[in-house]
């Protein structure tokens, strides 16, 4: 297992926790924060959404709440890693959005970082879009010959995925030959139906079922993610079990005991009555980067949505960004405190950062650093998060709190749960799916007319349409 | 110089345009899009605020704007590049903010990509935060003794810089003893005070001085940047000539012809006109994907301020969201298209992406897949755009398409000096100052008073009464 990223405390004392106090009146003011009365009048419409999430659940409808539980499907995933290690110095993931995001979070918090490929280590590479210039890049770098490729795709639709795929299989084609071309492709898709399976069917590819009925942007805990997460040594079970941990206490009925119900209903509150339209989530800690771009897919997927409001339609979902500290202190932090009052940062704080570095008292005479002698970077890091939150409520600016033991694969889990579910009672509030994206096919279907696929003729026109409309008038 | 990255256009065809087309009520309807009514009644106010920027730039006030000019600094900023090489495998840059993003930018942009280090090659590593975890990984990565640590801090009270510097030159001082440790410092930092200043003098580092009157979030064409830019083989002449050429179409008094003025004051009218409140950068490149960071510190810091309105303060500011293309289409465009319609998005969309890479016809009677053979990956990632934009000009939502015709220095000089000039004239437009950050300046405060500096006992106290304040109630 990787050094140092497994979890050190514990169980009872990894617990993540969600503070609401900087957002609430009393502490940022009645215009802009939260006030008990809202709490309690929001109370009878949490109860509700959490009690039909938990409904849904129980008809099996919400696969995802049950990924922290198959521990057979996980004694899978990790033998499979184990067959694929010896080969697989570097783990190609071909896919975009909910298929590659997963892997690239996992990987960016928990493994270990700088190269490793090599010696029974594999080091995974995340393709997730078709730009040339990076699958050029990428074949460059990698020996072919100790390459895996994970082609991950749900229904074989996805363009830039199947493009990806029809590069990387003529590559191999002609590097390896017909007969063992097929050794270096692992494909991921729908057990049963969509062109890939009949590709896969067709070809004798080695496949894995893409987990039906866990959309994209809720398959972080599945064996798609997981599956290279163990390839990097991340303790797997260890995520899972911090997951589990958190689905125990986001089933509480009671939303003041339930951490999801807490952050949703804050959220929620902020925007429709404090003009909050910008979510802010900002990690003190660079290994909880990742945790915000993965965030930030989830939340526009599962709530930037039309909503119905008396027969009419409104649009909903707040803009979520992702931040840094104590680095956008000097990219954001200026907007965040004198910009327009319309957002709320939800820090995550890390109590214990793992490596310890103390600031040695090198000038003790010298002002501006003699202070900083004696500190370890963890708590200056620290010391900074406090600072940004009570600047923030000083000019009535709600901020939220979410307090991270440690960033350890166990926390880390109940991160992701907590999130998961804080978007399905989210949008359960809005009144929207969180589970589909319909604004998203008519990309597709435009691509396809212009891409000239067969049936798509009539986007084409509206394509060629659209590009001569433009005028030169306004091109300078 | 790098193979690939070069541009390969004559410069006359190389001119990145600005295409305004796709925000105008033309194509995206009168509520949504600005009118050329709009634009006449902007036009003195921008032709005022390009006069303006162009006195300031004659009286000296404006440095950053002489940048690519100053080609005596650039053969110093070469030839300390050329003395380094050969002991710099590793360049570790230590810094936040201003001091760090335009390196990193530049890198990510046109250096080459994956590892380097050796062999006359420097590998350029920016750490631009406190977290232990980072700066340990780095340290344990790199071999000390083929690697300069360039510490950058205008005056030395960025607590953060300060920090890394004490925890790294005492390593290397328990590594090389008193006498050589120095030869792996750099220093950069104001060229007669600040406590850096100081220390540099009493130690007697090697020290670069911090250019005089270039704020950081427009410091990317100093050498601050320019070194590391250079010790990665980049072009910086090509750079610097790409920015020369934009400067003087950025000049030009009409604001019809001037890209930076059209730029500017479509985004000002969006907002200020059609409620238009987060300004998306998305580029359907991978290489450019680091440029869109880079602009949100600019924006954000340039424009999140306090105005006066009629002798009242108001808050204004975009909020600035960097995306990614064809990637971001399968996370935030669900948010985009069905959402709140509060946004712009700008396409940053690549001509020539460089590598070419054909999608072979390997299914022909697979309907999925057959169409995209004989596209090319570039060709495919620009019908994604276009069919993005015109899914958002359906419903209603306004684009800007920055044209670029490839990813060369020439062409990315191009794109920052346009990027912050609009950031200036914006400025202008909003009547804030864009060159500093009157809020953090407490944060900073707040933070010296929890870190125990002398002569911030009152802010510490302050950081007391907001923990004590915090109740537990709203903890979960």
């Amino acid at each position: 297992m990787a050094k140092g990223f497994r979890g050190k405390r514990k169980r009872d004392d990894a617990a993540v926790r969600v503070d609401l106090n900087g957002a609430t009146d009393a502490l940022v003011g009645a215009e802009a924060g939260i006030s008990q009365a809202e709490l309690d009048g929001l109370r009878p419409r949490l109860e509700s959404a959490i009690a039909a999430l938990q409904a849904e659940r129980e008809q099996g409808l919400r696969p995802f709440l049950e990924l922290p539980f198959q521990r057979d499907d996980l004694a899978e995933t990790l033998a499979l890693a184990e067959r694929l290690r010896p080969t697989a110095d570097w783990f190609v993931m071909l896919g975009v959005g909910g298929s590659a995001l997963g892997a690239r979070t996992l990987a960016g918090m928990l493994g270990e970082r700088g190269p490793r490929a090599g010696a029974g280590r594999s080091e995974l590479i995340v393709v997730d879009n078709i730009d040339p210039s990076t699958l050029s890049a990428v074949l460059e770098r990698i020996d072919l010959r100790r390459a895996i490729f994970n082609v991950v795709t749900r229904s074989g639709e996805t363009a830039e995925t199947m493009a990806q795929f029809l590069v990387v299989r003529e590559l191999l084609l002609r590097e390896f030959g017909a007969v063992d071309y097929t050794k270096h492709l692992l494909i991921t898709t729908d057990a049963d139906s969509g062109s890939m399976r009949q590709i896969v069917n067709d070809e004798g590819f080695f496949a894995t079922a893409y987990p039906s009925g866990v959309p994209g942007h809720f398959s972080i805990l599945t064996a798609v993610h997981l599956l290279p997460a163990a390839l990097l040594d991340i303790d797997v079970e260890g995520l899972l079990s911090g997951a589990a941990a958190m689905a125990e206490r986001c089933a509480a009925p009671d939303p003041d005991a339930n951490p999801a119900a807490r952050l949703a209903g804050a959220r929620y509150l902020l925007d429709t009555l404090h003009g909050v339209q910008v979510a802010v989530l900002m990690p003190y800690s660079d290994r909880l980067a990742p945790l915000a771009e993965w965030w930030r897919q989830l939340w526009a997927e599962s709530l930037g949505k039309r909503a119905e409001r008396d027969g009419a339609q409104i649009a909903v979902g707040q803009t979520p960004v992702p931040a840094l500290g104590a680095t956008d202190q000097h990219s954001q932090l200026q907007l965040y405190l004198d910009g327009p009052a319309d957002k709320v940062i939800t820090f995550l704080r890390v109590e214990d950062h793992g490596a310890r570095l103390e600031i040695p008292r090198s000038y003790p005479d010298i002002d501006d650093v003699g202070y900083l002698g004696g500190h370890s970077l963890g708590e200056l890091l620290n010391i900074e998060q406090r600072a940004t939150e009570l600047a923030l409520a000083k000019r009535s600016r709600p901020t939220i709190t979410i307090e991270v033991p440690e960033v350890s694969p166990f926390c880390v889990g109940q991160l992701l749960y907590l999130l998961e579910v804080e978007a399905a009672l989210t949008a359960a509030l809005y009144g929207v799916d969180p589970y589909r994206q319909p604004g998203v096919d008519e990309v597709k279907r435009l691509a396809c007319g212009l891409g000239g696929k067969p049936g798509f003729e009539d986007e084409r026109r509206e394509m060629e349409r659209w590009l001569g409309a433009k005028q030169m008038r306004y091109l300078t």
